[in-house]
């Protein structure tokens, strides 16, 4: 090993995010049978309070999988090849979303959108308005673009939806939106929903799962696709209506634990914790930006801005990365980097999770001495942030 | 919360397994990003340890899955539509892949053997040299039948396969072999392995792996089963050569240090460890069988005898699970019930993993003190146990 | 490092003792301020506890310490230079609160006694009213003598204090019974008690107190011996009414937690477990002694067997710690030597705190198997307490 | 328990201290036997390891207590009633080894100094010189004054006896300096040294330490304070040399693992940190006093600031407990109040033992946050932290 870095580890990469001390000990336990009823009693407490933090009363599958396995398992259960679907663009996660669904057989209407800004909601209207024939099985939305930092509102899809009585499904991925800002699948008229363990839900990467509205399970009936890890029908014949052979135990003892902690915190106090930390972090960055020739916040719309992850341009001459070593190797501190056409020319700040001001500050104050460091003109970030959490 | 029981958990269920203390602190530990220097060591050492397990020298693709998702992808990256292969049945778990299998539209000649002896190797030589046009792009062997307990001799079938001068792709599943008695992929001749982390390797269920030697590369170019989240190209272009999504950190930590406790153990003492606790239990229950009325082993062929499980048949009047229900309930002890048709007929003792002598010596008490209280007549396998470990 | 021995590490040391897995998760944490409202309400939760276990109302002066510095805390705190009191002999321990005590120029009269059957009841009555004078200011009197396995019927010295109309003051050890077998502090008369963290509390060595009664709070007043670690007066002042300097917050955290779980079990649930894996091990320990020249119970009086640890004298010619290395070598297995006089010559199975059949059956199967590889002759000690533990 | 208050606490309070989470896990082990072989080792490696950071070659003695424990353990194998020692006033932490050392009928000479410069050497010279006849058996020096941020230079003090030909021993409290900046025993002079776990050494409370050189191990020969728990001469015939009662074990393993990392820093590089991180402190509360009506630094002698830990006055009206709970309730962050006549009048940053960047500067934004809140008038205190860090 490296020799270990002095202090704590300031993780402020968009995913995975940190752990509760609780949590990582509740998960820290000897092996049990998972058909012992210590564990079905943890996993139903789990599943229920994930039911409610999604606002979905319906089925939940869960994977042995990161995030990628949970959008195969979801689009194998849903569609059958020669099947199209409209996946709105914005990032890179739509972007793999579509090159995902096509490897089945799937045809993907991959909407292009402004970056910077996110789709605009009247472009998916007219799509959907133009397509009398109901060709389009399934509009498919990232909330929360971890890419780019940009919000899709997903109440207003769902009125384009409704507006163009369009039949198709609305598929929603809330890997890094959920538990973060607020999000409701069954108000919202969303079917399936994709979700991951590592982000809101402060675990570790490797459990996700699909939430399935009645829609979705009734299309799921016609879907040929061939499938079997993924495969809810037999799921659904099973103890724990999830999962594909050995079930694992160890999230579910820290999911029990971290809804728990959700749940005393109360959810609309950890969305609005969220805005307030994200907002002290936009401040800073706002703050950097008024320097000339200095960052810049990606996300240029202020109504779609992240409450989860904020993305920041560097200038064209330095790479971001070499910003994001001085931060890794001088200060500990862990951020993340661009991904696919933005390797190089961003860095993201993660805000999501298990986070307080204190945190967020000694982030913030780390990332402000790495731009002076690296000779990035910049304004007083900090102080921004300090007077946005003071609310001056 | 159901009341917690006093005293250890004592966890004979043939898998998952007993994780070592060391095992679970190493895992017990905050986020990291995974592409940190930490993590790279880490996940580099534990790679090239579970090479030198599986005496492979060759790529070896992680997923975040179970046992059966690692079935799926091994299947998915080497075959087609249409291709068939055979699969040696025997059990629970052969007949699952072989159903797995035929999901993708990929044709089984499962061969049906005796199940409590495992499959004639003359018989296979038989079907390979049978296949004079090589319509068998593989033989499928399950090593150690966990639902059995029946052990197949993998040389064997090599020499099969290599006197039939056939030129069939050898897969194995070795989940509950590996790490407790002799396996040598290269040796054997052995072009891909399945494996999981929940067994011989003493960490939690949710990664698996498929070892791939150089003709199963070969073979992987030309498969045309749809997959993404199991997509082997996609995982070689990589920086870990595995995984799709988030790479999970966790259970690298504690397979480095697993393998470090086997190789300070030494590979060998481990498989002799395994096969002096696996000779008690069979002592034991051999005794108990000299009962008339009684349990019975359930594996016929003392060649096939498995060192990391023990498949115990109950009388016919009484079902196993209420057997297994005193020792859960009266003596905190967990074994493995029935698979499938063996549902109620047998129990299973599990014994590989991080286990010694009084931890086997405790299990055994307990399941004769089980016998008695269901009032199975049995003879005195607990002092035969002992005697067998001191060599009596 | 030593290389680890694999499987669980058996330890039957009579003290400290097993831990069980959620205690030990809840010492686990990082640091707070001891003034923190979190850790007061831990604090305060598991003093009451405490108080419940103990049968006692009154004060508890906790010290960061061994059991040895409590009986310090304890003697300097209640008495004077000059002053005498009397202490029960039986054993290692109460020579050594013999010895501590007169270091601080306390007179101490020290009842020899038969250490395999413990004090003679009538005796102590014999002394009390002999003492006219009521120089004897205190009867010193440890519960459970670990180091011969003999417990001293408190409630009749009580008895005999009373029949006397002896004033002086009754101080009980109850480091090895406390959590393990009957024990009631104010019921029985017992005016301080002095007790430790590391027995049937389950928690690792380094935290001990006085619980003390009114006519000891009363009798502190007097106390003129020089202290100040151990100051009642000045801990009385305190927020903690205990400690000098820094408060240790983990064994708190720790308490209040094993005491959960005792509450959950329910006491004399503990109690009648504790009783019958004593009853067990003496059976066993009585087949073995059935044998001619091999071992045997050191306790002579079947009426003050203790449940908390069994002392076993080995045959002369044999070196008792010769097989406690053949248990810990070649089993993994810790079992307790012989102290002082009985150093070589005697080996303690402990069975205190969290222990359960299994636990125990595996600890006994290997001491039978070490009795075998000494070559000491032994009748079948596994099966008398399998026989035992089923009721036969 | 209070609900818990979201991310990481911030624990500022100097001493306990953070701990590192590789240090909890060592900690968070089962139970062994003392004697073991496993404990053995890591005993020695943890004595021999901070022999080296005492840079002292002699014995150390262990207990099973708290700082105070170790004061009193000190004095009584040193001294005996009647003796007179000269304890250097300066702060709560030297009033209180004063008032604990008359308790045992040992006279002290406790020299009065301005709290905020700390004890002027000629005055000390001028005592030593003036005591012709040797009454003073020992000059006792608190070298980081916790409750005040002054540091005493121990050389000089060395200096003084030997110019004053003084036999005296001289005694060191190293509680919150050692493992934080410069000290060396040996080459210093120094006879007995006083430390703790719970500070530079990155442990929990309830382990400290006397380190004995030659003169103060000849001095203990004579002395005659009643002693037992605490007594070396017991200690030294034991197979720790330490130790009255059961050995705990658990500090062991993690002063080993601690010791570690700070070998693995390298000691030089962890006193530059400590130094560079308490700098970035006194930068910020400079500034913040520059405001008028606002905050002081309590040290007023520059060449004596405390590497460890800052203690800053708050304005006459401002009970500096209101500014600590602010900290605490809104933020998360605990820092030290004042202590004894400093009570309400000061609060106290600790920067001491596994600490970073990110996490002074986020504590120190949060007591910036903090002041404003408690409309106390300050400057931009985080900005000069960030600038003295960055070397402006």
């Amino acid at each position: 090993m490296p020799p270990r870095k002095p202090g704590r580890h300031f993780f402020a990469n968009p995913g995975p995010t940190n752990i509760p001390d609780s949590v990582l000990r509740a998960m820290d336990r000897p092996t049990l049978d998972f058909m012992e009823a210590d564990f079905l009693e943890i996993y139903d407490t789990a599943r229920a309070g994930l039911q409610k933090l999604l606002f979905h009363g319906g089925e939940i599958f869960f994977y042995a999988a990161t995030g990628h396995g949970a959008w195969e398992a979801t689009m194998v259960n849903l569609f059958s090849p020669g099947d199209t679907v409209l996946i709105i663009g914005g990032g890179y996660f739509s972007s793999a979303w579509a090159a995902l669904t096509e490897k089945f057989g799937i045809h993907v209407d991959l909407m292009e959108v402004d970056w910077r800004r996110g789709a605009d909601i009247a472009q998916i209207h007219e799509k959907l308005a133009a397509d009398k024939s109901h060709k389009i099985k399934a509009v498919c939305a990232v909330h929360n673009e971890t890419s780019t930092s940009v919000v899709l509102p997903l109440p207003d899809i769902r009125a384009a939806l409704n507006d163009a009585r369009h039949p198709a499904l609305f598929l929603a991925d809330t890997i890094s939106s959920l538990g973060c800002f607020e999000f409701r699948m069954a108000d919202w008229g969303i079917d399936a929903v994709v979700g991951g363990s590592q982000k809101g839900l402060m675990l570790p990467a490797g459990l996700a799962f699909t939430a399935a509205g009645p829609r979705a399970l009734e299309a799921h009936k016609n879907s040929t696709c061939a499938k079997f890890y993924f495969d809810w029908t037999a799921m659904l014949g099973r103890r724990f209506r999830s999962f594909t052979g050995t079930v694992p135990i160890v999230p579910f003892f820290g999911m029990a634990e971290s809804l728990r902690l959700i749940e005393e915190e109360g959810l609309p106090n950890v969305w609005s914790r969220h805005a307030r930390l994200a907002g002290a972090t936009r401040a800073a960055a706002a703050a950097w930006a008024s320097a000339a020739g200095g960052v810049e916040l990606y996300c240029q719309d202020p109504s779609r801005y992240s409450n989860s992850v904020t993305t920041i341009l560097t200038p064209e001459h330095i790479n971001a990365d070499s910003l994001r070593e001085i931060l890794r190797e001088q200060f500990n501190v862990s951020t993340g980097g661009g991904l696919a056409d933005l390797n190089g020319k961003v860095f993201r700040i993660g805000h999501m999770g298990d986070l307080n001001e204190p945190m967020i500050l000694g982030t913030l104050a780390a990332v402000e001495m790495a731009l002076t460091r690296a000779n990035i003109p910049h304004g007083n970030g900090i102080n921004a942030a300090m007077e946005a959490l003071n609310g001056a």
